[in-house]
């Protein structure tokens, strides 16, 4: 394995809008860069900017030493790739795309069965993000394809951890990071639908809203403390008090024929909580609840 | 009505976490500071500052022209200052605790029907941010009792925002702000679970964490403007993407075990956008989806 300066060649494959976010950070740091996609008009922009079009995946693959792919699952991946081992053989493959631990372990046994070496990644951060110092791209895989890749892959701007050998690693950061993501998401659409309700416009309940936001960084900061030395602390907010909460929330939204689905589930886990002994505890208990079936 | 200058006198009625915290920043801004608790055991730390333990509630009333009630709901409100209404009239109630809107309207409503003012509050920040920069509390009600009474309120601290002459205002704003407190910490405490069942110790995944809520200001402002706008552009993520997302945490989380209730109802809430052809749009569309009946 060589080392790859900066400047070397690099194939993209897949050029939905992070596909070519991330060819349009290789082509802006100095890399010959050449992509390739189902649909090769998604192509023009970056042609546009000194990428080369390659007329086949197999020709794309043939072009650099590194190949990123970034499609829409891994279904998408070995559809793409599958045919081409012969091509990709002795060169190196990062996957991008987003999936569960279990198909990144399948892929990287894939890799090693057809010759080629291979880094499972997850992109944390948004498209306008990515080349520029807000971008996080979290990578497993052998530590020494990464090192030997790293200067390529700084291109890609900001963070780009390497988290481990284990190449399920960065999609089981990625499923963890999501799933704060989509729930947060979830009840800031509701919190506003709720506020609508009681005619309290957007914009009037957004500053409030990122008071609320802002007491999130040191609760996890607690939460991960709590959760690691297995030790629940309730003197501040208890998971019961925690659950009448909720239950206002919840009666408040169905008098207005919203549903509350969301927070109901919550709820449920907490009353798993109070039923097993702990509802005098704090909430990060329920982080423990979750991680084992139901007493 | 007279104005309630620095110094004034005020009642605290409800000794829990909270109440003591609301008596105590009261004692250390000078106010001359009566409480009353059901059980008296609580004020032992107060007196020991200054405080005044009445031996009755009607006493305690007595004591001041402003009467702050805190504790656990408005039926408790009720049981204590029910009986108690010609003591409290020609004074002003203040009730900070948490409840509904309706239930502060009806407050608002029996307050009138027997001669004394009435504000209706709500504190969005822990106990320990009493009396501090840090402190949020909310009030609704008439404007002139606010600003009677808003320099003895001051000694809460942090902002003491008046948001309106509708009594229900504050609750409506409390209940959609613990709206998106208690579903962005349940998806945190199911994220710390899901990644443990991957051997990913929570400190490892708590910057990452960090970074993901770091996302959320810029992404509650935007969701505030197309909510008011009415316009939920999708080119940088749709419903139908973020549908995707969902399914592969929901998926990894059961392979694992770890109960996926709160993300499946998040989902069935993009499914049920999608159904109605908004698939394309932006995820701010779910607040206009959840506001209105299924289709």
């Amino acid at each position: 394995m060589t080392n790859t300066p900066a400047g070397a060649p690099v194939t993209v494959i897949g050029l939905g809008p992070m596909g070519q976010a991330l060819a349009g950070a290789f082509l802006k740091a100095g890399h010959p860069t050449t992509v390739w996609n189902r649909s090769a008009d998604k192509a023009a922009a970056l042609v546009e900017q000194g990428a080369v079009l390659a007329p086949t995946a197999a020709e794309a693959i043939a072009a650099s030493p590194l190949v990123v792919v970034c499609v829409i699952d891994y279904g998408v991946v070995h559809t793409i790739l599958g045919p081409e081992t012969a091509a990709l053989k002795g060169r190196t493959l990062v996957n991008l795309t987003a999936d569960s631990p279990e198909k990144a372990r399948e892929s990287a046994e894939w890799a090693a069965g057809n010759g080629f070496d291979y880094l499972d990644g997850a992109i944390m951060t948004p498209t306008v993000t990515i080349g520029g110092p807000g971008a996080v791209v979290l990578y497993s895989g052998p530590e020494s394809v990464h090192q030997a890749h790293q200067p390529t892959l700084a291109a890609l701007g900001g963070t780009g951890a390497y988290l481990g050998a284990d190449h399920g690693r960065a999609a089981a950061h990625d499923v963890a990071l999501l799933d704060i993501f989509w729930t947060a998401v979830a009840g800031i659409a509701h919190a506003f639908a709720l506020a609508k309700a009681e005619n309290i416009a957007a914009k009037d309940l957004e500053p409030f809203a990122q008071g609320i936001i802002g007491l999130l960084p040191g609760l996890t900061t607690n939460h991960a403390e709590q959760v690691d030395a297995g030790d629940y602390p309730g003197h501040i907010s208890s998971i019961t008090s925690a659950a009448a909460g909720m239950e206002h929330i919840i009666h408040a939204s169905e008098d207005r024929g919203i549903d509350a689905g969301v927070l109901k589930a919550a709820k449920a886990t907490a009353l798993r909580a109070i039923e097993e002994g702990h509802g005098a505890d704090g909430f990060a208990r329920l982080t423990e609840v979750l991680g084992r079936p139901s007493a």
